[in-house]
């Protein structure tokens, strides 16, 4: 096995999005008097995710960006909510919370190492300037970013990951995909690619029912991002 | 003037590509007993870049990297000029000497200080995997990479700059172009982008006859990238 590229998921395997945007909002909360069921608040958040992505792939919508897709679903929760109101720019700036989400902790030492041994890159649904801004905040020390944007529809589609095969320009079987989700590596295996899971039982809370474990044969399953670097020698 | 964003051309504005080349070229020779004008060799090489991108700007040739146009010209001049055989894994590696370029001495610690201000990327008609290969190599510190493979056309065609724009998600005039030749930055004022010139005088070598001085009132004129850091108060 001859890995010269790795291909990150990046919301939830390299970055606790849960975490850091629940802080964000017990903040704003604190700040303006608020009282409301965050966590509940920010599951109905993220849940429009997966819902407007699969509208992208299936062509009821044009290419969307996730900004947006969320930017959407967050006005209508604030309204659900009843909280107060805010000013469009506060509204923007809340909604670039996931533009400003902590790694989890083992992630920045851990792909310090592998950036020495191997190209890294994000493969992620995230719009590409997300991602740019997410990497300088999170210090995450990308060699370039790829996303679904640069296909212009999201994973699992095999575009996606053909893309990004296309671009690092190297045999499919060289390049690496690791994420916190099977279903992603499925569809990497698909397009020929080798495939890492690191769990993170925890991405969405303390009742996470899904990807608590790798559910097929991947190349690597390791305990967090340095563990991988010690597997692939980095 | 508000600037969040900085797009570097690279051959050229970044690195030396003429004197990294030549070296190798030198060093090529020494090892194997081979005598050649390498100037001349070089140069000849070279030109073939602006023809065959022109090709597929007009459409006469599909989609083609700039490793697929050097390699072409380089096994003619292999012939031409009577270099003893050569096997492809050989060609191949002096092909890809566009990825194994030296940095002018300014560049590494320019870009260090303007990365904590802006978001940094090329903007070259390399090849995506070039850009990142060239990046890793030069210790070129870039938030992302960006180049004419993301538009499958190459500069000055306006879809390039467009395409940097859109995937940056920032408004034109927030975004820079940096580069050492005046019709890039020409093309690149055409879309709304900020403009900055970098005169490299020797990047043709000491009988250098273009782009010595800016032809337009481009936003910054700054002596390397050093300077460029220092106006930009980086």
């Amino acid at each position: 096995m001859t890995i010269r590229a790795l291909a990150f998921d990046t919301f939830g395997t390299l970055v606790d999005w849960r975490g850091s945007i629940l802080a964000e909002l017990d903040g704003l909360g604190a700040r303006r008097g608020l009282v409301a069921d965050w966590p509940r608040f920010l599951a109905d958040w993220k849940s429009c995710y997966r819902e407007g992505m699969d509208k992208v792939n299936a062509g009821a919508w044009p290419w969307t960006t996730v900004e947006a897709i969320y930017h959407r679903r967050l006005v209508e929760l604030l309204a659900t909510y009843r909280i107060g109101s805010m000013e469009e720019a506060e509204v923007d700036h809340l909604n670039h919370v996931w533009w400003r989400l902590r790694p989890w902790p083992d992630v920045v030492v851990g792909l310090g190492r592998l950036k020495t041994h191997y190209v890294l890159s994000p493969l992620s649904n995230a719009s590409f300037a997300g991602m740019v801004h997410l990497g300088k905040f999170a210090d995450l020390p990308w060699d370039c970013v790829i996303t679904a944007e640069n296909a212009r529809c999201y994973k699992p589609r095999p575009e996606v990951y053909r893309t990004a095969i296309e671009l690092l320009g190297l045999p499919a079987g060289e390049i690496m995909m690791v994420a916190a989700h099977n279903y992603d590596l499925c569809a990497a295996r698909a397009q020929g690619m080798r495939t890492a899971f690191i769990p993170r039982p925890t991405e969405y809370g303390p009742c996470q029912a899904t990807d608590l474990a790798p559910e097929a044969d991947w190349d690597i399953v390791a305990t967090d991002v340095e563990d991988l670097a010690r597997v692939l020698g980095a």
